[in-house]
C-alpha cells in the first residue's frame, strides 16, 4: 500500500460563524493510488479525538491508524481498488489549523481567540483539499461518530462531489444528552486552573481536567455489557478492597490511564471547539426539517450503527434513513449486533466489513458502468 | 403529621474497614406517631446525595423534603398509620458523622483521616438508632438507589429486625459501569487543587471539582427521552448559536446551575466517601452467591424498578428478584414504565405509591393480624 504524509496550505477559509481564517493548513495522508478517472478517492472523516492518520503503520510513533483494520489492501477500503484520503479536523491539534496553531497577526497561538468552528467549516475545508487533489467528485466518504456526522453535511452541502456516503454510528443532530456530556468534559476542562483561560500553551496544559472529560468520554464509548465482560468487578493487584482511595478496581485504573494518556496526545483547547462544533451540528439547521435538508442529496447512503451504542443510539441513525425514504434518496440502512457500544465502528468491524465492501463494489460499478 | 428532627450520639461503632468511630452521631427526623405495639415503624432510607429531611416543610430551609411526595397523611407511606424514620447516613455531611465532623483526638474535621465505610457500615449505624428508639421490628423499609442497597442490606444483615423490604431502582452490587461513572467523579473533586488532599475546611472547598462532578450524576439520573423532552435543542436565552463558550443550550444551563447549586449543600469529601461504600458493595461478597446471601433473609420484598432507568437498569433489579426466588423468599416484582430515567422513584411516583401502599397494607395486616 502506498502511504503519503502531507500538509498543505491554503489561504483562507470563511467560516459560519462570520469570522474568516487566514491561512490554514490541513495534514492529510493518502493511501493506494488514484486512478486515471480520479473515479476511486474515499474520503475517510475521523472521529473526535482521531486524526489524518487512519491506515498503515505512522513511521514517526510506530502506531497502526485508527481506522487501520478498515482500510488496507483486501480490507473494506480496498486500496487495492481505491485512493482513500483522511485528513485532519479545522480546530484539531494534529497538524491542521486549530487553537493551538500560531495567530501570525500575534506571532502566539489562537488559543481561545481561534474562531468556533462548525462541522460544515471542517468539510468546507475538506473541500478545499479535494479541489486541490483535483477530484471533481468522491466515490465514497465514511466514518463514524462525528466523522459520519461530516459524511451526511458533505452529501448535503457538496451533492455533485459526492457518488455515495457512509455515516456510521452517527446523527443528524445531537441530542440534550449528547450536548449535556460534551459540557462535562468543557466544565472538566475549564474548571482546570492551568486551563488559564486557554493561555497554557508556554506553561502546562490543565492535564487533570482533559483527563477528566476524557475518562467521561471513555465511559460513553462502551457498553455497559461490554465494560462487565472487560472489567467487572476485578479488583486491580489486590485480592480485597483497599478501604483508602487508591485504585480498588480494574475499571478504575483503565479510566485513570486512558485519561493520562489523552493527555499527552491531544490539545485541551481542541477539546473545548470540536465538542462545540459537534453540538452546534444540526442538519436540519436552516431546512426547516431533516427531510427537506435531504432534498438537495443525490448520494447513494449506507448508514450503519450498533446495537449495543447508547452515546449514539439506533433510533438516530433510523431517523436519517426516515428523512432519506422521504424524499426518495437511495439508502440501505443496517443495525448490526454488537456488545462493543459505540467503540464498535472502530473495534468490532467484521460485519460492517463486508457491509461497507458490498456497497463500494456496487457504486463503483455503477461509476465506471 | 407530626415532624420531629433530633440528633443522637452513640459512643462508638465499629466499621467493616477495621477502624471504630468514636463518638458517631446520628441525624434524624420522624414523621407520624409511633404505635404502642411498636410494630407500625418504617425506616426510610436516602440516596447518594439526600438527608434526613424526607418530608414535611423544614423550618430552616423552608424545602420540602425529598420524598415528601411519597411520605405523609395519605401518601404511599400513610404518616396516618405508620411511622416513618429517616436519619442522614454514615460518612454524610447533613447532620450525621462524616469526614466534615470533628475528630475528637485532633480537635480538626477528619477530613481524608476519616476511615472508608460500607453500606453495611451504614446499615449497621441505623440498627443502633433503631435500638435506641426501642423498635424491635421494622415493618419495612424503604428507599431508592443507593437507598435501595441499604435495604437490602438490612433483609440480609438483620433479618429478625425486618419485616418487609422496599429495594427501589437499586442493585445488589455496583457494576463496572456505575463504578466508572463514581470514579470520574471522585477524580474530578480529586483534581480541584482546592481539593488540598481533602484540608479545604478552612478555606475554599472544591467548588469546580465537586460541580463537575454532580454534572455526571445529573446526566445519569434522566434518561434519553426526558433530557430531550426537557431540554431538546433549545438555545437559553437567545434566537441563534452565540459562536462562543457561554451557555448555548438550555441543558449547558442547567447543568451548570445543579453543579453549583450541589456544592452549596454537599461535603466534597462525603462525595469520595459516600461513592466509594457505593462502589464497594456486593451483597454476595462473603456469601459466595447472591441467592446464598438471601439464605438468611426472612422479609417480605417488593421489588421495583423503572424502565427508562439506564444507571440502575431493571435487569440489576431482577437479578435481585431471581435470587430471592431461587431461595423462596416471598418477593414482587414490578418494573414500572417511566420516562424519567433514575430520577423516576423521586418524581415518577404515581404508581410506585400504589404499589408502596398495597404492599405495605397486606404486610401490616399480617403482622397485626
Amino acid at each position: 500500500m502506498i502511504v503519503e504524509a502531507h500538509v498543505v496550505r491554503f489561504d483562507s477559509i470563511s467560516l459560519d460563524g462570520g469570522a474568516t481564517l487566514a491561512p490554514v493548513e490541513v495534514a492529510y495522508e493518502t493511501y493506494g493510488s488514484l486512478n486515471a478517472q480520479k473515479s476511486n478517492a474515499i474520503l475517510i472523516l475521523h472521529a473526535f479525538s482521531g486524526d489524518a492518520h487512519a491506515a498503515g503503520v505512522s513511521p514517526e510513533t510506530g502506531k497502526p491508524g485508527w481506522w487501520d483494520n478498515m482500510i488496507g489492501p483486501g480490507k473494506a477500503f480496498d486500496t487495492n481498488k481505491y485512493f482513500a484520503i483522511c485528513s485532519n479536523v479545522l480546530g484539531g491539534c494534529r497538524g491542521t489549523t486549530g487553537p493551538a496553531s500560531i495567530n501570525p497577526a500575534t506571532g502566539c497561538p489562537y488559543a481561545m481567540s481561534f474562531p468556533v468552528i462548525t462541522i460544515r467549516d471542517m468539510v468546507r475545508l475538506q473541500k478545499m483539499l479535494i479541489d486541490h487533489l483535483g477530484i471533481a467528485r468522491l466515490l465514497s466518504l465514511s466514518g463514524g461518530s462525528m466523522g459520519g456526522m461530516q459524511a451526511l453535511e458533505w452529501a448535503v452541502s457538496y451533492p455533485e462531489a459526492v457518488v455515495s456516503t457512509i455515516p456510521i454510528a452517527a446523527t443528524a443532530r445531537h441530542s440534550a444528552q449528547q450536548i449535556a456530556f460534551n459540557e462535562v468534559g468543557r466544565q472538566a476542562i475549564i474548571a482546570d486552573p492551568d486551563w488559564s483561560e486557554g493561555n497554557y500553551y508556554t506553561g502546562k496544559p490543565p492535564a487533570r481536567g482533559l483527563a477528566v472529560a476524557r475518562m467521561v468520554g471513555h465511559i460513553t464509548y462502551m457498553s455497559d455489557d461490554s465494560m462487565r465482560e472487560k472489567f467487572g468487578r476485578r479488583l486491580r493487584g489486590k485480592n480485597s478492597f483497599g478501604y483508602d482511595f487508591d485504585v480498588d478496581f480494574e475499571v478504575e485504573s483503565y479510566l485513570r490511564y486512558r485519561g493520562s494518556e489523552f493527555v499527552s496526545r491531544f490539545d485541551a483547547n481542541s477539546y473545548l471547539y470540536i465538542t462545540k462544533a459537534m453540538d452546534y451540528f444540526d442538519l436540519s439547521n436552516g431546512n426547516g426539517s431533516l427531510a427537506a435538508a435531504f432534498e438537495r442529496a443525490t448520494a447513494r447512503f449506507l448508514v450503519i450503527s450498533f446495537s449495543s451504542d447508547w452515546l449514539y443510539p439506533s433510533y438516530q441513525s433510523q431517523e436519517i434513513v426516515r428523512a432519506l425514504r422521504s424524499r426518495n434518496v437511495d439508502v440501505a440502512y443496517c443495525e448490526l449486533p454488537s456488545n462493543y457500544g459505540h467503540d464498535a465502528f472502530l473495534v468490532d468491524v467484521g460485519e460492517q466489513t463486508e457491509l461497507v465492501r458490498g456497497f463500494l463494489a456496487s457504486t463503483y460499478e455503477k461509476v465506471a458502468g
